[in-house]
């Protein structure tokens, strides 16, 4: 018995921002799972802006999706068979099964979670990689202190929501940049941030100096560009920079340059880059700390969900432009 | 009685590169030491790049000069009358006294150094303040393996020449950029480093490719501009930037772009920028390390020696040019 199976494979390599003909949609069929493997019926696919960097040829952290290849995706889904040990038939996991409605495993990389727990879909979002992203880079490389000001670009984005409220939640002052009045409004109304600027403002510079009196002692930062030059002219002595995203610039064809580097040296900045899949070791105290946060309604989200695996590439494309309003997922099934 | 005391104020803010007329030699009278202070005699003077952020009036790590003040600097000078309890006359002290032939002190800041261990001028390079901001940022922000890769420019100069000569001691592979042949000729033949690069070579990426196979694994950040960007693209993953100066920028009256600011993103960079004077504690392991180094002759080092308070102002001036070949001083008496 064979499963037919829809799948987004890279057609061509976008020269700066992707088009629909970059993608292509196939159907294969799959065959039954082997000894050791399950059949994995994926319900949910993430869209983030790392997959952007995934489709260029170029050296990154990660190993480029080739043409032809399966787009690389984390997803939700449901073992429909198994020959494998540990998962069963029902079982719900999550990982990084790619833009297709199903997909064979031998398990690595599979976790199970518990769907009572949280909504199926925030494990690719507050309880998952976004917001482990978020939790690992503001403590262990943001090290806020109560009473610091933490500054997050797409404050109302899958990662920069979770930093905001997470800030909130340890006695720090959050301020938020994102794009538009209704994504400021509900930065500020609903996830509680202190004040979010919208970044199409033209006065932005100035009601960026009024909202931070006291300079920035944390940038997490995830936007890059003219952004940045602005957070680096108010940052404190001392401030701490974590770097997990430039997305500003993934669809760039010339680099922005960054002017006030200066910024670094002057103030004694600590600047680290990271991806936090390299940190496994700090996954299952963050997603605890996430969970139980999620779970009292002390971090709220909110999802964009495009309708069947065929609108994955436009969704993305528009994702790039800022067009989703929170974690954009897909439901496959 | 009073003495006779010739000092270089500020005289003007410069724009760009600073002029003879940015600043201006008085002639004062300083007092006999009250109770608590010493009078030294200032034998030599350091001249360093950090002098032109003084300068300044913009927000830096440390307070501007004022317009009519002495210019700060470091200093190697000679107790000539005491009031102070712990120092005496014909002690030798290292200390900030700045720009001048004389000055009163209550002892702070000074440190008592003995002349048979090191020649005098040394406690203002290789074993004083420009030594142990070397050691500082390769060894504890740098922490470089052996076998691995430090890149340093202004390779020739006080701190760079410790950089590269300390990594090589740590069993590094120690690649130098320097302003013109003499210098690089020096540094790899003199001071051993695997290889040195002209910054005026045309084709100074291409040779910066073939000299760093193995990509960088340590850049000790001290010049900025377009050397920061070509070092950036040869990052490994997990790179780390001591970041202690950014000359080049220093006379810039329009800050330079930094493109290759993503590299930092994509090899999970750690970037620190630091003030040697803020890690006080670390100096006497650095400078027992360095003296030892330098008694031995395994860290060698050159001078520029500017005869003169009067020539301070030009040789300062030349000195943010690249005119010095080694550490700039001023040999006051």
């Amino acid at each position: 018995m064979t499963t037919k199976n829809k799948q987004v494979l890279l057609a061509a390599r976008p020269q700066g921002a992707p088009k629909e003909s970059d993608f292509r949609i196939v159907e294969t069929e799959l065959a039954d799972p082997a000894d050791g493997e399950v059949l994995v019926k994926n319900l949910y696919l993430s869209l983030d802006p790392y997959m952007r960097g995934r489709m260029n040829d170029s050296k990154s952290y990660a190993a480029s999706v080739g043409v032809d290849q399966v787009m690389v995706g984390g997803t939700v889904g449901e073992v429909v068979a198994s020959r494998h040990p540990k998962l069963k038939v029902g079982d719900v996991v999550v990982g990084g099964l790619g833009w297709q409605e199903y997909a064979l495993s031998r398990g690595e990389g599979l976790m199970r979670v518990d769907p009572k727990k949280a909504p199926l879909s925030a494990y690719l979002g507050a309880v998952g990689m976004p917001g482990v992203t978020a939790w690992y880079g503001l403590f262990d490389i943001g090290k806020p202190q109560p009473g610091e000001t933490v500054v997050v670009a797409a404050a109302s984005g899958a990662v920069g929501s979770v930093v905001g409220q997470l800030a909130k939640l340890h006695g720090c002052k959050a301020i938020g940049i994102a794009g538009g009045k209704d994504k400021c409004d509900y930065v500020t109304k609903e996830l509680g941030f202190d004040a979010c600027l919208d970044h199409h403002d033209p006065s932005l510079k100035e009601r960026f100096r009024e909202a931070t009196p006291n300079g920035v002692d944390v940038y997490f930062e995830n936007v890059g560009g003219a952004i940045l030059d602005m957070v680096l002219a108010r940052l404190n002595a001392f401030a701490r920079i974590p770097l997990c995203g430039l997305v500003s610039q993934y669809n760039a064809t010339e680099a922005y340059g960054v002017k006030n580097f200066g910024s670094l040296l002057t103030n004694r900045v600590t600047l680290q880059g990271f991806i936090v899949s390299e940190h496994m070791e700090r996954w299952p105290a963050a997603l605890a700390d996430l969970a139980g946060h999620v779970a009292a309604g002390r971090i709220k989200f909110r999802e964009s969900i495009a309708e069947g695996l065929d609108s994955a590439p436009s969704a993305f494309i528009g994702m790039l432009e800022g067009k989703n309003f929170g974690k954009q997922l897909v439901k496959i099934a």
